[in-house]
């Protein structure tokens, strides 16, 4: 096991009605900005249930985050922050809204000249403002991390960035407020948490038994839960198991000690940032392309999930690994996700010039950072 | 699943030679209390490594701090902690002198009259001198975790007391530290870590299927690795799994949303109390009974992890619990642990007693509250 130095102070406030908890959990006179997405907060109570916690503060709105945050929307918000000289961050959404307001944090304490040099140079972020959240989507995993995900449309950026100074204060979590999802988006934020776990787990053999058998029991409890909530969707425990799922596949605990590859999450980001591609899908449809590419280096721990999580008794090595990627992708169909590139307008075009860019960029990808532009094309061309 | 309210703030620094970093992890000028047991981080080169750590600090040492901390021999720190002006406590050893260092730093800052009205009458801790550890057995799990637990040879008792103050800042883990440890302390760290999980597990079905997969997971891994630990104490990546596991088996994160038993517990403290049985060995004695008397409640929750963690396929319910039960006294037994009452002189009489004592107390354990004297002592009928 490798040496490692972990530490994730956030607050979880779990379960039904707790977004009345909100004002013994935000600081006593705190100037609060409230930060929302497209607005479905409004038609589905939750905007209302914030509104009352909120009743004694102070507080200036500011919606309009987009999904894969804007830098220019969110840079409208920094300006707020300091015009209003805002205390404290209170994101009410889902992981693209919560990852715009940790740079909103960020950048509002920013004393570099430029803050996108926090995602594109990795600048250090020291300081942030205070922030909590009303977290509405299982997905991202970004109301326990300290991490965030930002775009940049005019250059077809996509790039993150980290820092504890953004961990959130605390995260309020209610299942119920997950009732009126569209299943396409539970379907996507199903596949993202599946493969959070894929990226920190399916390396190569580390010796770690325990994050092994915990990547697993993820896996193992999400495959049983997720077809449940589309027969069932109204049911809470359905709802809760998979929000604490989504939650705790990146909280930073599956992989103290280990080597990750996010070849996926970072191939996927750059579909995304060309083609508008859904993460989940896009993850989806890149990761069978990863593995194939990446059969060797792999392999042994592709049939270890195979073996302990889908249940396949197939003893050589190389067939075991083949059924492996056909259960994954048979996993993501039952989901409603179509995981080919002809469905994403995913063009030979297109990932040439991300091959390009990437190779622009001077950055590797893979837990051996060996994945440069060449190797892209090959996992594109591996992914159906 | 249950609403719940989370938050663990502790950093763990795991590795070689993380015991270097202790001027990194206190805070700066701090005047130090360092606390320790009987002398064994003398001869295994722990004292020499954390006196190199903190040559720029002012230090005040405290030893002697017994396996089952004594109330009497804290409470000589506490005043030492009073009259120098401690700042900061440094926790250098195994489970009980951290539980005992805990105790120290919400007794040095208590403001009732008695600071034993924190165990016994569970008197709020609303404040501690902050603290931090290097801990050197894996065992409780004490290093990331708010608990402890205190005992008072006068009275026969051993009790329990929790607060979010008494959460170490951090916890440095160096399983290096653990090469010298005494095998039968490996097993009783061993038995404790299986038990602690066992007893946020080992319920009735809850509908938290990532709760269980995840204690199912530590089981796996720990049943695993626990043999090799025997026949090859020397292998670090072996010590560091055992370390990590037992970390994480009681540092809050499987019982959120759950009920809990913690009977086991319970009991085994009690004969530790009486009879001085080392508390590892306490757990493998008492859990079958436990088991045994309950197995109507836990039936359900005992095959489940029969057939998860043992491979057990027998598809009867009662012969699942049987074949469950001899399973674990049959890994106890691999860990060289006898877990008969003869072993460990507990005679009707003690039990008795012990029974007594609980009802005089008024207080019943179990998750469902129900387990009294007489329930005591038909658990303890069922042990061997």
């Amino acid at each position: 096991m490798n040496n490692f130095d972990y530490c994730n102070p956030v607050r979880i406030v779990f379960g039904k009605g707790q977004i009345s908890q909100l004002p013994n959990l935000l600081p006593k006179s705190a100037k609060v900005l409230m930060t929302y997405g497209g607005g479905s907060i409004k038609s589905n109570g939750v905007y209302d249930q914030v509104k009352a916690a909120l009743k004694d503060y102070d507080v200036v709105e500011f919606g309009g985050i987009e999904p894969n945050p804007q830098y220019s929307t969110l840079m409208k918000a920094v300006e707020i922050v300091k015009s209003e000289k805002i205390d404290f961050l209170l994101s009410v959404g889902g992981g693209s809204t919560l990852d715009g307001t940790k740079f909103i944090a960020a950048a509002a304490k920013y004393t570099g000249e430029d803050p996108w040099d926090i995602l594109a140079k990795g600048a250090p972020v020291v300081d942030a403002v205070p922030l909590g959240c009303v977290i509405t989507l299982p997905a991202t995993g970004s109301e326990m991390n300290c991490l965030a995900v930002i775009s940049k449309k005019e250059t077809t950026e996509k790039l993150a960035f980290g820092s504890p100074a953004v961990f959130p204060k605390f995260s309020i979590i209610d299942p119920t407020v997950t009732f009126s999802l569209p299943l396409r988006q539970v379907a996507n934020g199903i596949a993202d948490t599946f493969v959070h776990v894929i990226e920190q787990y399916v390396t190569h053999p580390q010796n770690t038994p325990l994050q092994d058998r915990q990547a697993e029991a993820l896996l193992l409890a999400l495959i049983d839960e997720a077809p449940k909530v589309f027969k069932d969707p109204q049911n809470y425990d359905v709802r809760a198991n998979l929000f604490w799922m989504a939650t705790q596949a990146l909280n930073g605990w599956l992989n103290v000690g280990v080597v990750q590859c996010w070849a996926t999450h970072n191939i996927g980001h750059e579909l995304t940032a060309q083609l508008g591609i859904d993460h989940g899908r896009s993850l989806a449809l890149v990761l069978p392309g990863v593995w194939r590419s990446q059969r060797k280096e792999k392999g042994e721990k592709i049939a270890q999930l195979g073996r302990r999580v889908f249940g396949i008794t197939e003893p050589d090595l190389d067939k075991a690994v083949d059924a492996t990627i056909d259960a994954t992708r048979n996993f993501f169909a039952s989901l409603g996700i179509k995981a080919t590139k002809a469905e994403y307008g995913v063009t030979d075009e297109v990932v040439q010039a991300i091959a390009k860019l990437i190779d622009s960029r001077g950055v590797k990808f893979g837990d051996r950072q060996n994945i440069d532009g060449a190797k892209i094309v090959e996992i594109m061309s591996l992914c159906d």
